[in-house]
């Protein structure tokens, strides 16, 4: 069992995690807020080892500074917030690891990365194009996430992998864009060879996975990747420099068998490994 | 069965039922923005006649408006797109009856209702005070309602039954008010008494019944009323002035048995009995 | 803990439970089929001995013969069988007790004790008057059943209780008939006086417990009895000739803490004493 | 998002939706009427183009005209009202998409597209074979469906998709009947060639999906389809004329998460896209 | 709010809670493992402020020294680790607040009491008389607590209030010993003179409550009290000097509106309050 | 359907069903008690006909015996429980085929057979080794059950199939040990051979599906088997002289959805069909 809560942070060079309880933006069905709580709670269930990696947690370099205190109903308030704890995070020469919350969460903490590392590249799994000028009239809104991060960042340094949603207009524009990839073994290589070495932000919206093994998000998409189709990215990212990564869109109280909080642990503890290496 | 959804408002002066599906303020549990479609679903299981009232919904004037479209992530937009809908309401003669989403969702209505009636009484149904000044620092947040809603009507118009959670500060803050009252006869008796002819604004945050009623609430607190006292205090209404009213706080997925919405559903029906005298 | 599933009939005229899963007729939330098997289970946790009643139901010479097949979507079938069930339970000199399924299934019970006890008194415990005609021209509906047990038995034979809806014109009728009456003790005791020496089929319909108590039914009447006033009315029953009883309209997967089933469960205990003397 | 509730019907050869709300003949688990509202509910988070198909569902023409009245208890007049319904599409030139409910819903529809189109053939996918001649006596059962569709189509003109659950007498008369075929591409290929230019009525139990998909239906079997194996059928019916078709058997209540219903809802905007071409 | 996790034991004197996450020896439904978890996230939601009491948490010595590490599937140790973690507190002269877990974890607890305190009292809110020699052969069970407690302590040193199930011979018991008593005003004051000025360790089994209040429970009972008979009880022990207390037998799973453990949240706090006088 | 509960064990050397009702070491998340009773429940719903290996249960004999009464807390008395059913069964010339509980259930029975056949394998199919020395000091554990058992047959007496979670120093182990296989074609064929013509005890914790197949498990593991693997694995048993078996880890109460339990009771067919052989 891995148990992240009560680790100190040994090396100000390790990977911190962040837990942002945020998902005032969501439209459809909030509840991400309770996104870390669970993935803490399921990573007593699961074992420290990993054998996809064969590696050990417990070998790691990381700690977890719990949730920020994050007011609902003041959008702006909450993404300075963040902002700041990723901040604080880099001047420690420490690795921020998002906990979400929902994906306007990943955009303070992109921007903090972005202006660090100016040659940053974002790697983005998700459902969802998310892609949006606005919605409902709303700029800072989930479903506009990546549209603001191409803003300050360029089309050309996101990729974006599992999306299989969005409007006509998005995929005309990721079309455009040239952001679209997938998971295949030529596609994964050509992706690292994109990336070449230059620091990569990974945000991973957990909806990227099928609705039959994440059940516990807001806006579930059928069509999604399953454990081993990750395992194979994750493996992929073993020589690729992460400086960022997060894991969003995790709805805990929509899965009541708790199997979606499992696999968002089983993912972070991936992630923590080849963030680490 | 009374099945308000497919009615059309007969005459310009009969009730008009607003749906406001919005929790974004909400901090500890949301899904108040399922409450008006779950009142509608559970109508279809409750008869349009009271016997408690001996009274006939299908010869009251009423209708559903439907749900406005509220932006997730924009507090300020919601509250103005509420206002609009009721000051339209109120333009057309028209009673306005809200269906929340959370308690804030009732200040843009009080404020549009106080506008054509100046001499407005407030009567508050609620387990919290909401008497916070401002909540992790905002101000416009379902726990600091009752407090702006003081700031414009005056603390010596507002009266409140059923509080039984707050802060040490709110509750000497209602004290010198002298706000609280209770739900016994004689007390009811004076309520009506103070109330005299002046126009009456009732808000029923659901939280007032015991979570064994009403387990689907946000912020649930034991020690609530029963079905019982809330008829008693609705006759007592009988003949106030009832020019504007809300239910708000029905978070209907934290109750997989759906009794919490048939009660809801039932106290829509009685409320709009007793406002239609 | 009282396990009624492997007991034998021991003696002719012990009673006889007989599981009836039936919901076809069911408007509004079907469910009510999986009755019986969640009254049994739920009695696994259940004492035998009665600190109400001070009496032990080790004693008494009761039996459970398990449920019948019942083709769901033929309702003359349906009835037909448990009227024979019922009528084999009467030939053997046994009581019989139905676990429903739906109110409609006390139809067939009722007139198969009629038969054979002219002047059979009904005593209903319910919620719902059940007093329609007909439901979206269906006769034969769990709405219309105590309709048509007036039609054999006479609406003066009928005593209700617990009643808290219905339409206009069911209420007009009840109040016509004289059936209305309550839980208070005076009103129990005029009851009992009225039933004098004549033989008792009492059907308990659950819903006349208040949802707080049994959320697990599926049209749930905020306004209902707890149980300390079921526990007054057993007691007045004590010296009362109960020659057939019920329980109906159970639905378990409505109320995921089984809370619903353990109240069920030991209504049946009491029933199954008061009936035994 | 696609909102197909407030849509109106624009041309009379457009596609008609009609919820059929019926589950009275279910034996196992009820809660298919449920379905047409919970399609209806997560239409909302579904958008209106297919990336698949690259197809638009605002250009194509078709309209919901809500759910029918139907009379749980009364099989015969269920079937007549669903029946007349399909009529009425009929005569308007509109091609009719029931959403059930139970499968027995696809009887009268089947009935009525046929009288108008003699040379109908039917497609069905499912994990039962519905090839019973009675279920516990009764013939008219969602168990007997295709059964009693054989018994006025031919066997000749049906073709099964997906069946893994059935008697040893079922599986023997599909053998002979030669109904069975599979999601594999040749057979798919196969399938295109045999329909060649009759018309079509394609009827989809949603339980053709492995319940890992699909967990709210209620008799899963499990080793269905998945996602990919659908989108592979739709796409090898883009040239098939489809003058009927369904979605049955969705019991939205057993799947807390809802990504049933979101299946279902994407299905069905993939099925009016192919239906539309 | 009150946000008893990130306190620390201010001074030697204060109130010293301890979780104790067993239900190992539970026979009917297990999960109160998970009771102190979840009354820890649900005082996020309760204020620290006492309206009842007119009392302040925060003015409180109190502390949450967390769970102990409990093996699952060794009585013995489990029950040796908790009377070590008491007898720690009760050296460094804090009051153990034990937060359950099962029943049974309160044995060791009043045995470490009792040995400090030789003069010590128990008074035991339960809805079960937990007198059994033993359970299925098992002494050291749930249901047997107070017999193992009367054993050492002496049955005329126990009360026990809101017991409604139990055997024949339970009952017996208790009424010899003259344990049982009410939670009327005249019998709490009875209570009180017979405490006297002797230490009492306070026991608190949840299912006391009535299950609407409180589904959340292994073994729920219908007929047990609501909030403000709690209330009553709790004020009457204003003057009493509690030198141990406990809260056990929450089982939070069971309960998905999480409405018991806000429940036994605002019951620890009103019993921090109490205790701490 | 299959109804396997009122069946008599017509020969001596039948399959004969033990339910293991036992739960008392499970660390993470109880509820492994309640599986018997639910695939019981749930091979209600499914067919006696097995399509996979064209084969009918009817003809197979077997018979289930109930489950055992086992007492929660004393895992010593529990385990001897067992054994002595399962000698009882042995003793009769019946095959044990176990309905755990927890897989410290298998303990006992497989002692018991491997008494009988001293040449005894085990096939486990499985997401964790269970290959710990003891857990938190425990050696009866269910995460130490396969040591307990490679400690009297021998290590090079056990395969292990599906697992994916352990520590690093069990999969040490593992490889020393040489357990470790996989369900490939080439490997199924290896593992056969190894067989020979031994007896074999096949144990199936259903942990080893994936949990979108099964999230009805204490400790569920991503990355596992579909049902085609597991029907494969069948297929490649069926020549195997199977002496002994059980399927354990069911937790049904962690899926609402009940699909667990369904494909539960589809395995249990498959294995009765497979081992009847």
């Amino acid at each position: 069992m891995f148990d992240f809560t009560d680790r100190d942070l040994k090396e100000p060079h390790g990977i911190r995690m962040i837990g942002a309880p945020f998902d005032g933006t969501v439209s459809f069905r909030p509840g991400a807020r309770f996104g870390p709580a669970a993935i803490r709670d399921a990573s007593d269930g699961v074992e420290s080892y990993s054998p996809y990696l064969d590696a050990e947690l417990e070998a790691v370099h990381y700690a977890d500074s719990g949730d920020l205190e994050l007011p609902m109903g003041n959008v702006e308030t909450v993404l300075s917030i963040i902002r700041e704890a990723v901040d604080d995070c880099l001047n420690d020469n420490a690795v921020p690891f998002l906990l979400g919350g929902e994906h306007l969460a990943s955009l303070p903490a992109i921007e903090a990365v972005h202006e660090k590392y100016p040659n940053l590249v974002v790697i983005q799994l998700d459902a969802h194009a998310d892609q949006r000028d606005d919605y409902l009239g709303v700029e800072l809104s989930h479903a506009c996430v990546m549209r603001r991060v191409s803003e300050f960042l360029g089309d050309e340094n996101i990729r974006q992998l599992g999306i299989r949603s969005g409007t006509k207009y998005e995929y005309d524009l990721m079309k455009g864009f040239g952001t679209l990839t997938t998971f295949k073994e030529e596609d994964l290589d050509e992706l690292v060879e994109w990336v070449a070495d230059r620091p990569v932000y990974l945000t991973v919206d957990l909806d990227v996975f099928d609705p039959a093994y994440l059940p516990g998000t807001g806006t579930p998409e059928p069509g999604g990747i399953d454990w081993w189709t990750f395992q194979r990215f994750i493996k992929a990212m073993t020589d690729v420099d992460i400086v960022g990564l997060d894991v969003v869109e995790l709805a805990p109280q929509l899965d009541s068998s708790a199997c979606s909080s499992v696999l968002a642990a089983k993912c972070v503890r991936e992630m923590l490994l080849v963030a680490a290496k």
